[in-house]
């Protein structure tokens, strides 16, 4: 009877639910709701257990037709654990067992990080997914996942795949979100574009509207030969290459695949990367091809249904 | 009966044999023989066999005592297979399949890389082995293997743990034995090690003997304040920092184990490590502990041991 499963990607403005067939994860239906802000350690848990009561309704479907649900939380995990998620306000908790006390006993609750899970999500999601693959997700974050042997990693403490802190050689006195410098995701964040674009526009002439700056701006400008735009890119795209120099003799992967909304810019910015990746290259990891994530904001959503079913 | 297991560690020089007890992995005896230098494809597994052979009559053993052979090889190796290995002159080969050539059916033949099954070795040779951990083999090459949730990382084609060629911020024109430029082996390997010395030498004053240079001399030297080999090793040991705080945010480790011929110089290398590596850190990453190797030469046919039993 248990043939359905959800997969969750819990943010911090909404949540997302998608209802998926078991054998084949086909996605019957998705819906989001808002993040929940008071009580957050139980009322998330509530609401989630609530909207899929919901679903479970509109197909016709009871709680003993779910095999279980995947759950993509916005912070480290490790063996369903967290310490601390910002985000959401949650401290030390057991996330599957705080879950589970709003669902029937015999539904299976897995855990992990958003970006590693849709690390999942996108790798399954291609016609022929790959054993060893790494999500870069370029958002105003860079964050990223990577898979191995078929495996997420989560490492020790739930950290691996933070990808955006990579060091890269890129002088700064700025301290990054993290704490330290020098960080990917000071050069190829939302944040980090949107500053670079006025720094240029300083001094070079530009096309982008200043005032109302959004990245799709910056890099349909680029396309069109803006000297700013064109700068920015270029150097988001170098900073990118090189890191994923380092992750392919580190991790030998055979995909790199370019997500996040950043990554609309599309096969732009992905020849662009590959463009500076060449040189970097090292051994036969020149091959290693790079695409774009085709999931969207869904790639959560099927990672944890697909970590489910593991 | 078959109570026995056989780790080795084929080198371009020599292969080392290690008899060891299946069930607690105790090292019963450990031999060294040359590494035939004609029809290598063949003779090595040969020499290996005959090898075995002998080991067992010393111990009274038969081969139906023996469960299996690890064996760890100087190349990338992705599930037993290799596709070329210059220092042994192999190409593409099904190297556990030539191995079982010269054996009895009933023994299981498992092959990877010489430095991966090194840090398998390393870490479970601790009093308590890590889930996840990295070690450096620092020698002629620079060299590494990556321990995850206890697993060995090959990769998708076996590069996988090629630290020793991760690109890190150093200027240079030389290009490295991999084709490329800015390796970490380009600063830390013995080669690069002596010709720093040497550089440095021709403007400071050194005690360091630079006709008969080693190492050894360069560390001792360095441990009693000569200017040329403190300021080499504070160059390697700030070098080696820089690349795990990278590691540290892709694959979240729980130990970095410092082995190779140039880990001799002892804690004085790993404190000056972990002194550089502290301001790079991100997030909780500053907690890993740096750790000596532990057993010298004999990783390889521990880490070949253990892989076989797993």
């Amino acid at each position: 009877m248990k043939h359905y499963i959800y997969g969750v990607d819990i943010g911090g403005t909404n949540i997302k639910l998608g209802l998926f067939k078991e054998d084949t994860l086909e996605l019957i239906e998705s819906t989001e709701i808002k993040t929940p802000t008071e009580r957050q350690e139980i009322s998330i848990f509530e609401h989630i257990a609530q909207e899929m009561n919901s679903i479970n309704q509109k197909h016709q479907l009871k709680f003993d037709d779910i095999m279980g649900i995947g759950l993509a939380v916005p912070c480290p995990v490790k063996n369903g654990f967290v310490q601390k998620c910002p985000n959401l306000n949650w401290k030390t908790m057991d996330i599957a067992k705080n879950m589970s006390l709003f669902l029937p006993p015999h539904i299976t609750v897995k855990v992990s990080n958003d970006a590693t899970l849709a690390a999942l999500g996108e790798n399954n999601s291609l016609e022929r997914p790959f054993q060893n693959a790494i999500l870069y997700t370029l958002g105003t974050g860079v964050g990223g996942g990577v898979i191995i042997d078929g495996q997420i990693l989560e490492g020790g403490t739930g950290l691996g795949g933070e990808i955006g802190h990579m060091p890269i050689p890129y002088e700064t006195d700025e301290i990054c979100g993290c704490g330290s410098k020098g960080c990917l995701e000071q050069v190829c964040g939302t944040k980090a574009i949107f500053k670079r674009t006025k720094e240029l526009a300083k001094t070079e002439h530009t096309t982008i509207n200043l005032e109302h700056l959004s990245v799709k701006s910056i890099f349909d400008a680029a396309k069109d030969n803006d000297p700013v735009g064109l700068q920015v890119v270029h150097e988001v795209s170098k900073a990118i290459a090189y890191s994923a120099s380092i992750l392919a003799v580190v991790l030998d992967p055979e995909v790199f695949i370019i997500g996040g909304g950043i990554s609309k810019a599309g096969q732009f910015l992905v020849d662009l990367i590959e463009q500076y990746y060449q040189p970097y290259a090292r051994f036969q990891t020149g091959s290693v091809p790079f695409i774009l994530a085709k999931t969207g904001n869904q790639a959560g959503i099927i990672g944890a249904a697909h970590y489910l079913k593991k």
